[in-house]
């Protein structure tokens, strides 16, 4: 792929004085015009080492205006980032809506860096599924994503080394592998040109750049970017995107095949037997997680006054709090509702070793924001395929994910509402829009089951309580937990 | 200190089977009255190794609403961390109004690990100072701040390292130091003495309580936080706080001792040759600041119009733009209106060997803010001194430190709206806003000269810029960092 570029291309001095001021004018304007516009845009710059990545960018950042961009230079993770999953430190850094985040370097340079050997001749599977499903599900809700591979020949990084060594000025620049780096360009040559074409999709598509001249990268790479924000803009002021809320009633009546809630209960004597059982267990097995730096993810959903608070409060009595996070997730913040969806919860994934309680979760996309005609109909399409793909990173990357449905039938939801509302302790836990969920519960019903559906999946299976019985339900989701992470033991 | 406490304390079984329930039900319904009233709360918890601040820990957020406290746990800084001042950590996980934060050991005991040898025999005053303004801040501004103390004798330590070495799940408590620790336990006495005697103060007590019984301390420690919590509620809802504005008048009429703006300029060729040679110079002195870690801070502040965003481009052309990060402040967003209003820039602060420019500043809380009535007078009050010890605490941190005010007289800044509103591409730079900031211009000025009076300080003088000639005000800027940034690597 490489071979095709020619290295020759150059942009005079006379010609980059010309093009340059109207170029980055039209880069400034486009810029305000996508934050009036509410689009996250995203600029990967990445290639060679010495290919002049900073340069460019500096040229950038010169147009931009400084309050609607934040620059990343990327590097090597720190520790709170080598305890999640590779992509969480860029999904963190991904912009809010209307703003730029410039990448100096980004996923692709560190992954070939942090899981290639030259030797082994490509880049992992894995690695650029996961890669470009980041990309989409970013693409999917809206942002541009530009990326530019700066592209030089062995022998010009050669001459680059020679004549950064002799500027002591700008050593810091380097950083003293630069020659095993220019020993190593064969090998990664055809690494890269596989990460490239492997990613280059027609969502976040490539821009290869021919970086000998200093002018015409510059050239090249600002007007690529402002090409595919014209495009970007122009696109998303002339496609009329339904903004009306995703109907109600799914697809195909589902019918909610779930257990009978009242069948299962346990007596006291029986329920404090196996709650101090299993929760003896689960202070074990903590520890053993924690040794084997596997992290654990348990997802509390269900049906309001299902009993989830008391189930997670069975759990974490039996958790050290150092290594044990609850998330209660509700209505997304300002600055979250202006990112991605999914922005909150890889943000809020627990270390190796630790756990995380979400109290109600991201299936919020497919269940309260529907019912409250939050979501497009395109959105909750979008919602259920990036879930899954959210869970399988997590699990891929060593979780154990626990997902609980807690099932209570209407009766004995409407008997504890009455009996919180004479408790004047508990008063505070009930709420007007309780009330009002409640008197929704045949729509909850068939997204539940629709839910419940798309999402069993064999990464993360659901595992559905009758909850009727509040002895019942904390023993049984306790045993599940334990069971689940005993096989991940084993 | 220490040989005060009775460490035989103890609470029977039966009595703490008695108390802690309603003890427990206490602290939850504070933790809720308090996120009521917006009150941030922070919660102390050091002490000994091994003395069971974890155990103790854990029985208060069972009695918490997960979705109202964040657990912190200290550690060694990572390395963001260990590029910030050393608070820098602690002030980012400080909660927001109505939130509650516990710190399961803090800036006390990692101060003593990172900034004390064993032999020195104190802690430097310096941090003790530091660490003292930063509770401050703090509570000034409402938090409320309850510090735990649990001191265990050596012997006790002694025979809780047997114990847990012989409890293999347990190993993730412990770290392979404890006995070093344990050997060290009487020089750290008379430190950690006279860290606690010197942080006592009346805003954030200290609370030491005898921890050899796991019982009495948990019921001691809970007992000290419920206190603390219901002296702060009923002072809050007792005390008539005076919401209203600050009054503009400043206290005496200060006169605004600047200088003519309009008597200096350059000619286009006198300009174009300094800007040429400080802007080299600037690229040059980068690199040093870079390898010796010094990082610096640029102020801009000044009328609107004053030519703010000039002169930052004049600058940041020069620097690379991987240490440089610009940083345009505007209104607080919702996350950082709920946390001091210092917080935003404590975060903002650069690494070290790294450039932040502030395009306006904390400045904001006593110029816009007052104006628009946002601040009451005890928060005016406070600021001044405030902003004084922050900007000082950065410069002991060993930044450079360059506050700029750009002055320009009345008509010229109406001759530049003009201009602005008469050129179509430069038309999004003037605002409604401008126009009424300006015709409160004599309100202004009175805050300015009481601004520029109040914090001139040694640590952080301001540089007053007659900016009526743009090509002046560019290069006195430029050659002003230069001087002071060339002091600084002398």
């Amino acid at each position: 792929m490489f071979e095709q570029y020619d290295l020759t291309r150059k942009v005079s001095d006379e010609d980059y004085k010309q093009i340059l001021p109207d170029l980055a004018e039209r880069f400034g304007r486009l810029q305000r015009e996508a934050r009036d516009l509410d689009l996250p845009v995203i600029i990967v710059a990445d290639g060679w080492n010495l290919s002049g990545i900073s340069t460019m960018l500096h040229q950038f950042v010169l147009a931009l205006d400084p309050r609607l961009y934040t620059y990343h230079a990327a590097s090597a993770p720190n520790r709170e980032e080598e305890e999640r999953p590779f992509l969480w430190r860029f999904w963190l850094r991904t912009p809010t809506a209307g703003r730029m985040a410039i990448f100096d370097r980004s996923w692709y340079s560190r992954m070939v860096a942090e899981q290639v050997r030259p030797e082994d001749g490509g880049a992992p599977e894995r690695s650029l599924h996961e890669i470009v499903r980041f990309e989409r599900h970013l693409t999917d809700a809206g942002a541009v994503v530009v990326k530019l591979f700066l592209h030089i020949s062995r022998d010009e990084q050669a001459r680059r080394i020679e004549r950064i060594k002799k500027q002591p000025a700008a050593a810091f620049l380097i950083d003293g592998h630069e020659d095993v780096r220019l020993e190593h360009y064969d090998l990664y040559l055809p690494i890269f040109e596989e990460v490239i074409a492997k990613t280059d999709t027609p969502n976040a598509p490539w821009t290869v750049i021919e970086a000998h001249d200093r002018n015409f990268t510059v050239v090249r790479g600002m007007s690529a970017v402002v090409h595919a924000l014209e495009h970007a803009i122009r696109e998303r002021r002339t496609t009329v995107v339904p903004r009306y809320p995703a109907p109600l009633q799914p697809p195909s009546e589902k019918r909610l095949r779930l257990p009978d809630p009242s069948k299962h209960s346990l007596s006291k004597d029986e329920y404090q037997e196996a709650l101090k059982r299993y929760g003896e267990r689960i202070t074990e097995l903590q520890y053993s997680l924690y040794r084997e730096r596997l992290p654990l993810i348990v997802v509390y959903e269900g049906w309001d006054a299902a009993g989830k608070g008391g189930a997670i409060m069975r759990l974490t009595r039996r958790l050290n709090p150092r290594i044990c996070q609850v998330e209660p997730v509700g209505p997304p913040n300002e600055d979250e509702s202006r990112h991605h969806y999914l922005w909150r919860f890889w943000r809020d994934l627990p270390k190796k070793g630790h756990v995380a309680v979400f109290d109600r979760s991201w299936y919020g996309r497919v269940l309260v924001e529907r019912v409250e005609g939050l979501s497009s109909p395109a959105e909750v399409g979008r919602a259920y395929g990036e879930i899954n793909e959210f869970e399988e990173a997590v699990v891929d990357w060593g979780a154990v994910l626990v997902k609980f449905w807690l099932h209570i039938d209407r009766e004995e939801q409407l008997r504890r509402f009455i009996d919180r509302e004479e408790d004047r302790e508990r008063q505070w836990k009930i709420t007007p829009e309780d009330w009002r969920n409640r008197s929704r519960w045949d729509i909850y019903a068939a997204l539940v089951a629709e839910m419940l559906e798309r999402t069993d999946t064999k990464a993360a299976p659901w595992t559905v309580i009758s909850s009727n019985d509040k002895r019942y339900a904390r023993v049984e989701g306790l045993q599940t937990i334990v069971e689940r992470v005993e096989r991940a033991l084993r």
